[in-house]
């Protein structure tokens, strides 16, 4: 099929090369993924072209992994096989599509002839359907392309790619057993892939950002009493890539009108009820700038936000939601990485005020738990592979952790130096205030979780291991300079009382159980 | 919409109870699966109607576990969230789908009102379409009902439920969270659901099974020499249930004709090169047996399979594949269920000569590496329900385990005495035989293995861990009596290794290869 014009390529590369390159133009340094026989002679290429090749603990994780990747470094890869191993990732793939994060999924099929002989191998459904998997993948990926055919890879391959950066969504690539060592024409790679997204004034850009202009989380009913005063008695509202989802506002408490609102987004824009798709924010966010006359802004100071831990101390040697997230935010330093579970991390973290650039990551909308610790590994490894060294550091519930624990061991394997809160208080807490608060069905196996750490095979030495359980040894350990210095991976124990959550926490819950109930 | 008509119920009952009623009805004792926001109303029903709840520590892992329990105890159900916890358990589904397992599959979903109004709930995709993933069930389910009208939720369940168990494949069935509790006609409960299977004649089915007929696996060239010279040489050829899939044929090199070859499966028969689609294997075989006159069956006795210990013995203390799984016949009982993993240990146990009554479960044709592990917990959970306590014996490699290990806690917090085996052999062995035998892909992380029992809470006095490494240690532990018995939880690290394979996998991985790369 190939051979006959392959004579005529200036510059012959192999089909995997030629993806494998065009993944690292784009800004893909290291291959998450886990090896499946259909997908084994493609990862010869990974070594092959300088990348590196993660080779997680499981599909899922992986998928966890490159997310969390992607939303540091801007896109990443995962590689997965025919049926397991492309199913197993799915829930993270959906969870990439939910939220907007730009991920290449790469699944190893079966060959051509295989498939189009319809052949009982295994990871197959035995009904001679090769299509069932790939289909699955649709409404979850902004491209699905099959790599059949290699006159037309190199195109399919460049505008995956190109889709996937620009959508800020995943895309699904099947390659063929056979196809991985086709030779394309490697002339192409001479011209990157256009990513075409227009550049801001960096002036006027600067300006923009430089203003200290955070005055707290609107949540609706969850945000603190004068945030919600002053976003509530606003003129006009402008909001960014918001999306009011129920857990973003403590389940549809927002009392803005959309009557003076203009919501900005990545696929479209809404001034008041006009909606307007197909238009994305950069462009318009641009525009506005720049018509925006800044001598005739009011400038009014926002509030000073401060971390509440003194008001929040409630006398106790016990640590308490609402003491510890304000006290989180006087350890985070400049440019740290913070993950959150779905679950009391992910409410408590509104009542933490970050230093400046800190990176926060989370999976609001999609919320599938276990995320954090896969989602820990990627972006751990994108600041390294990027360079830029900042610290990475996991807040994540007990429940949650167990789901993917094992990703830690990827985390030791790499050497990454990740700091991981894991919040002990017995089981699915963000359930008991939805429903059941005793139920057996809301309570977890009581892991030694520390001890996870030496048996995924931590050498002594590489990390070291805590357990908190009362204020005074949370402020002992964020005080100890060799613990902010997360030279090593770093585990915690932290204990919390099980019937405690964050309060913006128990308004969504509520909310939640009301909503499940109305008819 | 429902008060209108429960005045009219002579027998009220909630949707939820109605449904675990129906399955406790045909078999169903525990309910596997995670708890979500989605579910947990209905998850108040499993204890209420007198069933268990298992509480996985993931989706992956409950399905896996469903479809073991499934395959001891007839039939099983999952229960997962919308969206991250269906999708997590998805590639498990396929599988039951691709192995003809009934597993139920039970996802509680947004309420009725909230899909109606395509509202922004987490869990979602944020697009407002509430289908896409029941859509991506219907490939792999033999029927898709979703539960949204109390007047047709009974019909709709109980053809789910018959269909599960006829077609021997999963169903799904999404319960939205405001119709759990709506009341529907409990008297319908009176007529159990018609399962009509045919039953044999005792006498005759007795005759057959009785009759000593175990000759030996053909499996093609990785048959024992004498099976296939035997099965080659035959006039006439009864396949019952037999998959021709590469990992059943070491990569289709059976040598047997179609044209004197009768096939019966589940769904069709084949007999020659004639195929009757929609007939099934029960009826048809009982025909068969009806109408064979024993007095003119000229009985051959088969050859005698015994374990090959000795003669597989190379004379160093090293355990090998080729010695350690004949060693493996010698130390089963009666009625052990003995689960192994895709890999070495799937292709292994074909020169393991089982004693009377054992059940073997694998996932030979979707071959999901983790899924043994799973599986496990199903298979001793329902050995348990069933009250049958059969020892219940895993053997899954080292890299596979990975994947799956934190079922291990499930196991534990059940109190199922199990006993493992993982095989450590360094990775993937199964990869590197059909490619890249020294590759860092095919590499795994160094666990401390048996150490995790402890890690995941199992109580001093409750396991044991081994650690064997000759083929004396393994000697040992088998005449052990105390292991023999397997009165708590045992962990077995049992080192062979690392480019040590069994006979037909070898073959089998170069068939693959060569299938793989075969234009």
């Amino acid at each position: 099929m190939a051979d006959y014009r392959t004579s005529a390529l200036k510059s012959p590369i192999d089909v995997a090369e030629y993806l494998f390159l065009r993944l690292r133009e784009i800004g893909v340094d290291s291959i998450h993924g886990v090896p499946g026989d259909y997908n084994l002679i493609a990862l010869d290429y990974v070594s092959k072209v300088g990348m590196k090749w993660v080779g997680n603990v499981n599909e899922l994780n992986a998928g966890y992994a490159a997310d969390g990747y992607a939303r540091v470094k801007g896109i990443s890869a995962i590689v997965t096989t025919f049926g397991v191993g492309e199913l197993s990732a799915i829930n993270a793939i959906a969870g990439a599509y939910s939220e907007h994060v730009p991920v290449v999924h790469i699944v190893g099929t079966p060959s051509t002839a295989s498939q189009k002989n319809g052949m009982l191998l295994h990871h197959t459904l035995g009904n001679g359907n090769f299509n069932v998997f790939a289909d699955m993948s649709q409404n979850i990926s902004c491209v699905v392309e099959k790599l059949n055919d290699p006159t037309t890879v190199a195109s399919q391959i460049d505008h995956a790619l190109q889709q996937c950066w620009i959508q800020s969504r995943p895309v699904y690539l099947s390659l063929p057993t056979d196809v991985v060592q086709k030779k394309i024409e490697g002339e192409r790679l001479k011209t990157p892939i256009d990513l075409h997204l227009p550049e801001n004034d960096p002036d006027r850009e600067a300006y923009v950002v430089d203003h200290s202009n955070y005055g707290g989380v609107y949540a609706g009913e969850g945000s603190q009493p004068d945030v919600k005063k002053r976003v509530e008695a606003s003129d006009l509202i402008l909001t960014i890539g918001a999306i009011k989802s129920d857990f973003n506002t403590a389940g549809f408490s927002y009392k803005t009108s959309q009557l003076n609102t203009i919501d900005f987004h990545s696929t479209k824009i809404a001034v008041k009820y006009s909606e307007y798709p197909g238009v994305h924010m950069r462009g318009v966010l641009r525009q506005v700038i720049n018509k925006i006359d800044l001598s005739k802004l009011s400038a009014v100071a926002g509030p000073t936000v401060v971390n509440e831990v003194n008001d929040n101390d409630d006398g106790t040697p016990t640590i308490t939601q609402a003491w510890f997230w304000p006290r989180v935010g006087q350890f985070l330093k400049e440019n740290d990485i913070v993950i959150t579970e779905t679950g009391t991390s992910n409410f408590g973290i509104w009542e933490t005020k970050f230093p400046k650039n800190v990176t926060a990551l989370s999976q609001v909308l999609w919320g599938s738990i276990g995320y954090s610790v896969g989602a820990t590994q990627g972006a751990a490894l994108a600041t390294r592979d990027a360079g830029t060294h900042r610290r990475t550091i996991l807040f994540v519930g007990d429940g949650s952790f167990q789901l993917t624990a094992q990703e830690v061991s990827t985390i030791i394997r790499l050497g990454l130096k990740v700091t991981i809160f894991v919040v002990c208080n017995d089981g699915f807490t963000i359930e008991r205030f939805i429903h059941g608060v005793d139920a057996d069905y809301n309570d977890i196996a009581a892991w030694h979780f520390k001890d996870i750490v030496k048996v995924f095979g931590a050498k002594d030495g590489s990390y070291k291991t805590f357990q908190v359980k009362t204020k005074e040894e949370v402020n002992k350990l964020f005080a100890d300079k060799t613990f902010n210095a997360a030279e090593v991976l770093q585990f915690v124990e932290l204990y919390i009382p099980r019937d405690d959550a964050p309060r913006a926490l128990k308004l969504t819950a509520e909310a939640s159980a009301a909503n499940n109930a109305k008819q």
